[in-house]
């Protein structure tokens, strides 16, 4: 079955985000027109979202925010803990440790592996970076559910053999290279150039006078 | 009108990071079969996008490399130089700095913009980092056509109405919020921890035993 709903899929980080914030500032219930308003997009799509997520609001009341996070957390899964390996201890890397929201996701990376000898023993975000020689005796054992690939293209297939090697069957994959992986091994892979393509795209409509509804 | 090739015009910089390898490596001609095998996709969908960025190819012959990479280019806009400022130069702020195929799309960041005194004056990937509160004096006289927002959530909408009272119309935004802007600005903005929600469903869809494609 194709991802059909992939646009509404990557629109539930930005709610949880939002309605974290909500929840934080005290605010119990919120209505898809308020969610609608925030996030620009038409109020029919929100509600679509909403049902994808499972939830049906109550006409005139919307929806409790407790139970909108918690819904979306159970539909994407982020409602019970998930770990990862991240490889590749760069900028990318880097940035992604620092993502807080993960652990409101339940996105535990658990071990952290580079080749750089002047990053290996040295410590990011609280995360002690690993020499990636020692990835198969630390994760044999017990491998995480998901590997998040953040190392040079020229070095990510490679990579992505020792993971599958490892019995990790869920790729993230930062690395622009299509990653050659067996039929049970599923990549998701995250081409940040891809939005920059996306941008254009709407410069060039916007500049040619066409208007631009997003996806 | 809607971006609706947004899949295929995401594909573009992974097919240009592979023919810019096939180039170096002096491979001249291409099928899109073989593109298709690389990018693990039908082939009837490399032969759609080959077409949405305006080639036919010949029957037994493909694609001249370099004339795919020239349509490619073309078609995304990235033929022509564009401008852009960068704002936020903390770990994903540094790793777009320090992203090689920038300057394979005529993508142009020509200042760098940080509130941390650690950093302004500083050089991060060859720029100097200036201070936040220079933005204005900067930028005002000649302002880059794309502002790329890589602060915090909570500092984005500040540093957004800068960037658009400066005359920036085209706002690549990394923060996990909906910017509020005016009608004719353009945001383009980037959830990486949307990919992360689509990996979810594809491993929800993968344990339930349904199948999955790509979009």
């Amino acid at each position: 079955m194709k991802i059909q709903s992939s646009p509404s899929i990557r629109r539930m980080p930005t709610y949880l985000h939002r309605l974290f914030n909500l929840r934080a500032s005290g605010q119990e219930w919120v209505s898809s027109a308020e969610l609608a308003e925030y996030m620009n997009i038409p109020h029919i799509m929100v509600r679509k979202d909403i049902a994808v997520a499972g939830l049906s609001g109550k006409r005139h009341q919307g929806f409790k925010v407790n139970g909108l996070i918690d819904a979306i957390l159970r539909f994407v899964g982020w409602n019970k803990s998930t770990s990862a390996t991240l490889v590749g201890a760069g900028s990318l890397g880097t940035a992604l440790l620092g993502f807080r929201d993960f652990q409101s996701y339940n996105f535990r990376i658990e071990t952290v592996f580079d080749a750089d000898p002047r990053k290996v023993g040295h410590e990011i975000h609280g995360y002690e970076v690993f020499d990636i020689a020692e990835i198969g005796t630390r994760l044999r054992q017990s491998p995480p559910k998901v590997g998040v690939i953040c190392v040079p293209a020229a070095s990510a297939q490679a990579i992505a053999d020792t993971l599958v090697s490892l019995g990790i069957k869920y790729i993230w994959n930062f690395a622009n290279i299509c990653l050659q992986v067996p039929e049970d091994v599923i990549v998701q892979r995250e081409v940040i150039a891809g939005g920059l393509a996306v941008l254009f795209a709407k410069i060039r409509k916007n500049e040619s006078g066409e208007p631009i509804t997003e996806d």
